[in-house]
């Protein structure tokens, strides 16, 4: 489980609970609320995004070149690093 | 041959014996009945489910990004790990 | 030259005097008559399949998935191997 | 920070604070206008700038390929790796 | 400089000097005056010649596969291999 999990129950910090809704709104509060549609079409939900390589947001999203740059350095790989750092439930 | 085919016939572990039809039913049960006909549409029987690599099963099957990447972690991935352990035959 | 050319002249196995009708036949007699259509329009002679990577072979000919994977595992793949073995043409 | 900022200010030197219509300026006075469109339509500044990938230019740009291997060669990777060794805020 | 233009002046060996009209020349010249138009529209001089990969001849022309391996096997390496060995202005 995550360690952000023990006492408090944090369901922001565990991406494995995040339902295609909850990662649109994400993107969406980040300031990407255009390619948060996307991320819905494509169903991407927590568990996906955790899979998510680059090649797969900068070309499998089918969104601008400059944005998706930005989600996946400064968003995707951090959610990714930190998840992984925080749980062992993968 | 299979490990898992002495003594005991299991059709189901071996993948070399599947048909393009068993594939699509092993999807569908999974709960990818949208994606299962993706994979009868590219004619994927069990060998060739074997030979799939991550890019193969996201792009190659033109099938939303969400979905793809469990289908490829959770399924292909695991199919084939068990295959190999367990037969020798290819 | 190919070592099989010596004594008898086995055109069969040697992939440099393929031509694309000869590349389409051989594809064609392996039980792939559609693709076979597919190696012939890209215009595919004994050369050109020395130089295919899987890449080339499950991307660059628009053919359905299942079949492409076949197609480069047991043959494309396996007709290289027996040529560079057997010449030194190269 | 950059350590051509020091002192005097020279914005142009670090990309972090390009916008886009700063790069497309850039590639424009660079020699390539219409290249410079397809910045401006991917909104490419200069962050984004910074994270670009060889193929990314070549094929996520939609520009023709004689040109996107010069602004790869000669001006992304330079004024990535200039920014590289002048900066440290990334 | 060249090694090849001390003394006498090669141009045909100096890649960094062939216009974009030299290059679609060279590849009609050398059998393929098809794939020449395919240079010529993607704006390819002898500078975007020498920075070409397998992937770019290959994809990034929208030309026939068959023409395209040999091209990049037989030409575009070749091409770039002599001028590297030959040339210390790159």
């Amino acid at each position: 489980p995550c360690a952000s999990t023990n006492g408090k129950k944090e369901t922001n910090q565990n991406l494995l609970q995040w339902t295609v809704a909850d990662v649109a709104s994400y993107f969406s509060a980040a300031g990407f609320p255009e390619q948060a549609v996307a991320f819905r079409t494509q169903e991407i939900d927590g568990k996906s995004l955790l899979l998510m390589q680059r090649s797969d947001v900068l070309t499998g999203l089918s969104i601008r070149l400059g944005p998706a740059l930005k989600i996946y350095e400064r968003h995707v790989k951090v959610l990714q690093r930190t998840h992984f750092l925080e749980c062992d439930d993968i």
